[in-house]
Protein backbone atom coordinates (compact mmCIF):
# COMPACT_ATOMS: atom_id res chain seq x y z
CA UNK A 1 0.00 0.00 0.00
CA UNK A 2 1.33 3.70 -0.84
CA UNK A 3 1.08 5.85 1.85
CA UNK A 4 0.62 9.27 0.40
CA UNK A 5 -1.16 12.61 0.42
CA UNK A 6 -4.75 11.33 -1.08
CA UNK A 7 -8.25 13.63 -0.65
CA UNK A 8 -10.00 11.13 1.19
CA UNK A 9 -11.75 11.33 4.17
CA UNK A 10 -9.87 9.31 6.64
CA UNK A 11 -13.22 9.17 8.68
CA UNK A 12 -14.61 7.46 6.22
CA UNK A 13 -11.64 4.72 5.35
CA UNK A 14 -11.76 3.99 9.59
CA UNK A 15 -15.62 3.55 9.20
CA UNK A 16 -15.23 1.04 6.43
CA UNK A 17 -12.35 -0.96 8.22
CA UNK A 18 -14.71 -1.20 11.15
CA UNK A 19 -18.00 -1.79 8.84
CA UNK A 20 -16.83 -3.57 6.12
CA UNK A 21 -15.15 -6.46 8.62
CA UNK A 22 -17.03 -9.63 7.76
CA UNK A 23 -19.98 -10.45 9.97
CA UNK A 24 -19.87 -6.93 11.25
CA UNK A 25 -22.90 -5.37 9.67
CA UNK A 26 -25.01 -8.60 9.64
CA UNK A 27 -24.18 -8.37 13.69
CA UNK A 28 -25.49 -4.93 14.24
CA UNK A 29 -28.61 -5.67 12.02
CA UNK A 30 -29.37 -8.50 14.16
CA UNK A 31 -29.22 -5.55 17.29
CA UNK A 32 -31.54 -3.52 15.03
CA UNK A 33 -34.63 -4.92 16.98
CA UNK A 34 -33.93 -4.97 20.21
CA UNK A 35 -31.15 -6.00 22.66
CA UNK A 36 -30.24 -9.89 22.30
CA UNK A 37 -28.64 -12.49 24.43
CA UNK A 38 -25.64 -13.92 22.74
CA UNK A 39 -26.71 -17.28 22.23
CA UNK A 40 -30.24 -15.38 19.78
CA UNK A 41 -26.90 -14.03 17.66
CA UNK A 42 -25.15 -17.26 17.26
CA UNK A 43 -28.59 -18.85 16.19
CA UNK A 44 -29.77 -16.26 13.66
CA UNK A 45 -26.08 -16.20 12.13
CA UNK A 46 -23.77 -18.54 10.82
CA UNK A 47 -20.52 -18.30 12.03
CA UNK A 48 -18.85 -19.79 15.01
CA UNK A 49 -19.51 -18.24 18.74
CA UNK A 50 -15.69 -17.99 18.81
CA UNK A 51 -15.87 -15.47 15.67
CA UNK A 52 -19.14 -13.81 17.22
CA UNK A 53 -17.55 -12.90 20.72
CA UNK A 54 -14.37 -11.81 18.92
CA UNK A 55 -16.97 -9.31 16.59
CA UNK A 56 -18.80 -8.33 19.62
CA UNK A 57 -15.66 -7.60 21.99
CA UNK A 58 -14.59 -5.22 18.70
CA UNK A 59 -17.73 -3.23 18.51
CA UNK A 60 -17.48 -2.96 22.53
CA UNK A 61 -14.48 -1.23 22.15
CA UNK A 62 -15.47 1.06 18.65
CA UNK A 63 -18.24 1.78 20.85
CA UNK A 64 -21.24 0.43 18.97
CA UNK A 65 -22.53 -1.76 21.21
CA UNK A 66 -22.68 -2.61 24.84
CA UNK A 67 -22.67 -5.31 26.60
CA UNK A 68 -24.91 -5.72 29.50
CA UNK A 69 -24.95 -8.16 32.61
CA UNK A 70 -27.73 -8.52 34.87
CA UNK A 71 -26.77 -10.95 37.59
CA UNK A 72 -29.35 -13.03 37.85
CA UNK A 73 -29.28 -17.28 38.43
CA UNK A 74 -28.20 -17.88 35.68
CA UNK A 75 -26.30 -14.61 34.73
CA UNK A 76 -28.03 -13.03 31.49
CA UNK A 77 -25.72 -11.04 29.22
CA UNK A 78 -27.37 -8.81 26.66
CA UNK A 79 -25.92 -7.12 23.43
CA UNK A 80 -27.42 -3.92 22.70
CA UNK A 81 -26.81 -1.15 20.30
CA UNK A 82 -25.00 2.43 21.83
CA UNK A 83 -26.82 5.59 19.69
CA UNK A 84 -23.12 5.59 17.63
CA UNK A 85 -24.35 2.06 17.03
CA UNK A 86 -28.17 2.77 16.40
CA UNK A 87 -27.41 6.07 13.98
CA UNK A 88 -26.41 3.43 11.64
CA UNK A 89 -29.82 1.93 11.28
CA UNK A 90 -30.71 3.75 8.29
CA UNK A 91 -27.66 2.42 6.27
CA UNK A 92 -28.33 -1.21 7.26
CA UNK A 93 -31.63 -0.80 5.92
CA UNK A 94 -30.52 0.86 2.70
CA UNK A 95 -28.36 -1.80 2.30
CA UNK A 96 -30.74 -4.10 2.88
CA UNK A 97 -33.02 -2.40 0.84
CA UNK A 98 -30.74 -2.30 -2.01
CA UNK A 99 -29.86 -5.69 -1.49
CA UNK A 100 -33.48 -6.68 -2.01
CA UNK A 101 -33.74 -4.49 -5.22
CA UNK A 102 -30.56 -5.81 -6.89
CA UNK A 103 -29.20 -8.79 -5.40
CA UNK A 104 -30.12 -12.26 -7.94
CA UNK A 105 -28.78 -15.36 -6.10
CA UNK A 106 -27.24 -18.36 -7.97
CA UNK A 107 -29.39 -21.20 -8.40
CA UNK A 108 -29.12 -23.64 -5.65
CA UNK A 109 -27.76 -26.76 -6.64
CA UNK A 110 -29.83 -30.01 -5.39
CA UNK B 1 -18.15 -21.47 9.67
CA UNK B 2 -20.95 -23.43 10.91
CA UNK B 3 -23.44 -24.06 7.64
CA UNK B 4 -27.13 -24.36 9.21
CA UNK B 5 -30.43 -22.97 8.04
CA UNK B 6 -30.58 -19.55 9.63
CA UNK B 7 -33.08 -16.54 9.44
CA UNK B 8 -31.28 -14.49 7.76
CA UNK B 9 -31.72 -12.72 3.95
CA UNK B 10 -28.88 -14.68 2.19
CA UNK B 11 -29.22 -11.36 -0.63
CA UNK B 12 -28.28 -8.99 2.43
CA UNK B 13 -25.20 -11.36 3.39
CA UNK B 14 -24.34 -11.73 -0.50
CA UNK B 15 -24.62 -7.27 -0.92
CA UNK B 16 -22.30 -7.50 2.47
CA UNK B 17 -19.89 -9.78 0.87
CA UNK B 18 -19.78 -7.18 -2.31
CA UNK B 19 -19.44 -3.94 -0.40
CA UNK B 20 -17.69 -5.22 2.74
CA UNK B 21 -14.37 -5.76 0.68
CA UNK B 22 -11.53 -3.48 1.70
CA UNK B 23 -11.79 -0.66 -0.35
CA UNK B 24 -14.84 -1.18 -2.20
CA UNK B 25 -17.27 1.45 -1.02
CA UNK B 26 -14.16 3.81 -1.14
CA UNK B 27 -13.80 3.29 -5.09
CA UNK B 28 -17.64 3.49 -5.10
CA UNK B 29 -17.50 7.12 -3.26
CA UNK B 30 -14.94 8.33 -5.92
CA UNK B 31 -17.16 7.34 -9.06
CA UNK B 32 -20.29 9.06 -7.51
CA UNK B 33 -19.54 12.48 -8.31
CA UNK B 34 -19.39 10.89 -12.04
CA UNK B 35 -17.46 9.13 -14.63
CA UNK B 36 -13.67 8.82 -13.63
CA UNK B 37 -10.45 7.49 -15.35
CA UNK B 38 -8.31 4.68 -14.03
CA UNK B 39 -5.56 7.61 -13.36
CA UNK B 40 -7.86 9.96 -11.14
CA UNK B 41 -9.05 6.98 -8.75
CA UNK B 42 -5.47 5.41 -8.10
CA UNK B 43 -4.48 9.16 -7.40
CA UNK B 44 -7.26 9.88 -4.79
CA UNK B 45 -6.97 6.11 -2.95
CA UNK B 46 -4.14 4.96 -1.16
CA UNK B 47 -3.72 1.70 -2.57
CA UNK B 48 -2.02 0.19 -5.36
CA UNK B 49 -3.21 0.12 -9.16
CA UNK B 50 -2.81 -3.17 -9.16
CA UNK B 51 -5.46 -4.08 -6.51
CA UNK B 52 -7.44 -0.89 -7.86
CA UNK B 53 -7.90 -3.02 -11.31
CA UNK B 54 -8.76 -5.90 -9.37
CA UNK B 55 -11.55 -4.16 -7.45
CA UNK B 56 -12.79 -2.48 -10.51
CA UNK B 57 -12.75 -6.06 -12.17
CA UNK B 58 -14.99 -7.28 -9.27
CA UNK B 59 -17.43 -4.17 -9.60
CA UNK B 60 -17.87 -4.59 -13.27
CA UNK B 61 -18.52 -8.24 -12.90
CA UNK B 62 -21.47 -7.60 -10.12
CA UNK B 63 -22.88 -4.93 -12.47
CA UNK B 64 -22.17 -1.97 -10.08
CA UNK B 65 -19.83 0.09 -12.44
CA UNK B 66 -19.10 0.31 -16.52
CA UNK B 67 -15.79 0.15 -18.22
CA UNK B 68 -16.06 2.54 -21.05
CA UNK B 69 -13.31 2.66 -23.73
CA UNK B 70 -13.43 5.89 -26.04
CA UNK B 71 -11.29 4.82 -29.07
CA UNK B 72 -9.72 8.48 -29.02
CA UNK B 73 -5.14 8.89 -29.29
CA UNK B 74 -4.43 8.25 -26.81
CA UNK B 75 -6.97 5.61 -25.74
CA UNK B 76 -9.25 6.89 -22.53
CA UNK B 77 -10.45 4.33 -20.62
CA UNK B 78 -13.22 5.89 -17.58
CA UNK B 79 -15.39 3.75 -15.24
CA UNK B 80 -18.76 4.68 -14.37
CA UNK B 81 -21.95 3.72 -12.06
CA UNK B 82 -24.40 1.21 -13.59
CA UNK B 83 -27.73 2.29 -12.19
CA UNK B 84 -27.23 -0.42 -9.55
CA UNK B 85 -24.22 1.01 -8.11
CA UNK B 86 -25.99 4.55 -8.63
CA UNK B 87 -28.63 3.10 -5.72
CA UNK B 88 -26.02 3.01 -3.05
CA UNK B 89 -25.68 7.13 -3.21
CA UNK B 90 -27.81 7.26 -0.35
CA UNK B 91 -25.90 4.83 1.75
CA UNK B 92 -22.34 5.41 0.77
CA UNK B 93 -23.19 9.45 1.90
CA UNK B 94 -25.04 8.54 5.12
CA UNK B 95 -21.94 6.42 5.83
CA UNK B 96 -19.55 9.26 5.24
CA UNK B 97 -21.76 11.49 7.77
CA UNK B 98 -22.20 8.95 10.49
CA UNK B 99 -17.94 8.59 10.30
CA UNK B 100 -17.66 12.32 10.25
CA UNK B 101 -20.32 12.57 13.32
CA UNK B 102 -19.09 9.34 15.43
CA UNK B 103 -15.53 8.58 14.24
CA UNK B 104 -11.92 10.26 16.18
CA UNK B 105 -8.91 9.37 14.49
CA UNK B 106 -6.10 8.65 17.00
CA UNK B 107 -3.72 11.65 17.34
CA UNK B 108 -0.96 12.31 14.57
CA UNK B 109 2.52 11.34 15.71
CA UNK B 110 5.39 13.08 15.05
Amino acid sequence: MKLKEYPLCPRFEKAMDILGKRWTVLILSQLLIGSRRFSEIETALPISGRLLSERLKELEEEGLVTRNVYPEVPIRVEYALTTKGSELSPIIKGIEGWASNWIELPQEKN
